[in-house]
C-alpha cells in the first residue's frame, strides 16, 4: 500500500458514494495526506476529503450537483472550477480536473510546462453548447441530469442516506 | 473482429504512426467505414483515416502538429476544432475529442442529451492559460512542444519516414 505521496489525487465517479464510509479508506486518506506537498480532488472526489475531515471550514468545490453534499461535509462551496486552498486543491464537476490539472502542472513544474501541457493537448476548447453549468444550461436540461445522476445512487448497495463527517483527528 | 460498426471512432497517440503502414489495419478501417453512420477521429486518429485513403480530397483536421502529415495524405487541412464531411468527422489534438464527442452525441440523440452529456460532465471549461493553441501560446512553448512530441516518433521502432496513401479502392 501506498503509505506517503508527494501529490494525492482523488478521484471522483460514482464509487465515491460507498467509499465515504469506508473508515480504511479515509484513514488512508488521512495518513497519505500527512505526507503530501499538494492534495488534491476532482468531481466527487471532493466528497473523499470531506468525509476524511479534510475539508472542515475550508473553500472547496466538487460537481454541481453535489454541493450540499459537500455544505452537509463541513466544507465551504465555492462555485469555482477550481479551489485553492494552502495545499488541498478541489476541482469542479469531470471536466474540471483538465483545469485544475494544468493549475496543478504549473505550481510543480511552472507556467512554461503548464503551457506547453496544455499546447500538447490543444486545450483550446469549443463546446458546442453552452449547457456546461446549471446556471448556464436549460431547464429541462439541468432536470434531466438531476434525475439522472439520481439513479446510480439509488441503485448502488453501498448508498449513503446521510453522509458522515469524520474527524481528522480521528 | 468486429466487421460493422454505427460509430467508428479511431482515437490519436504515438501509436497511430506505426499502424499508418499496417496495411491490415488500414484495410479493416476501410471495410468498417463501408458500414458506419459515422466514421470519426480523435487528434492523430485522423492520419489512420488519411492513410487509410477516406480523406482524400476532404476538409479534415488532426492534432495541430501534424497538419502537415495530414496534407501530404491527401486531406484538405482545416484549422477548426472539429470538422465535419458527410459522415466523417475529424477533431483536432486530443481535448478536441470532447467537443466532437458532443456534436456526435447531437447528432446521434439530439441536442437535449448533448447538451445534457455536457452538464453532466460540467463542460464549462476555464483554461487557467491561454496557451491551447499555437496561435495563442507563446513561441517558446510552441518550440518547446515541437521538441517533445518529436522524440516518441523518432524512438520508435515503426517510426513512418515517408507518410504512405493507400487508395480506398485498392
Amino acid at each position: 500500500m501506498v503509505e506517503h505521496a508527494d501529490v494525492l489525487v482523488v478521484p471522483g465517479g460514482f464509487g465515491t458514494r460507498r467509499l465515504m464510509c469506508d473508515d480504511e479508506v479515509l484513514a488512508w486518506v488521512r495518513a497519505v495526506n500527512d505526507t503530501t506537498t499538494w492534495t488534491t480532488s476532482v468531481c466527487t472526489g471532493s466528497l473523499l476529503l470531506g468525509s476524511a475531515g479534510l475539508l472542515t471550514g475550508l473553500p472547496a468545490t466538487t460537481h454541481w450537483a453535489e454541493m450540499d453534499t459537500l455544505a452537509a461535509l463541513g466544507a465551504r462551496p465555492t462555485k469555482r472550477r477550481v479551489v485553492e486552498h494552502g495545499k488541498i486543491v478541489t476541482s469542479a464537476g469531470v471536466s474540471a480536473g483538465i483545469d485544475m490539472a494544468l493549475v496543478l502542472a504549473a505550481r510543480l513544474a511552472g507556467d512554461v510546462v503548464a503551457q506547453a501541457i496544455q499546447l500538447g493537448i490543444e486545450y483550446d476548447p469549443q463546446p458546442p453548447f453552452t449547457a456546461g453549468s446549471p446556471e448556464r444550461a436549460p431547464a429541462e436540461v439541468v432536470e434531466l441530469v438531476r434525475s439522472v445522476l439520481k439513479r446510480p445512487s439509488e441503485a448502488s448497495p453501498g448508498r449513503v442516506e446521510t453522509p458522515r463527517q469524520t474527524s481528522a483527528t480521528h
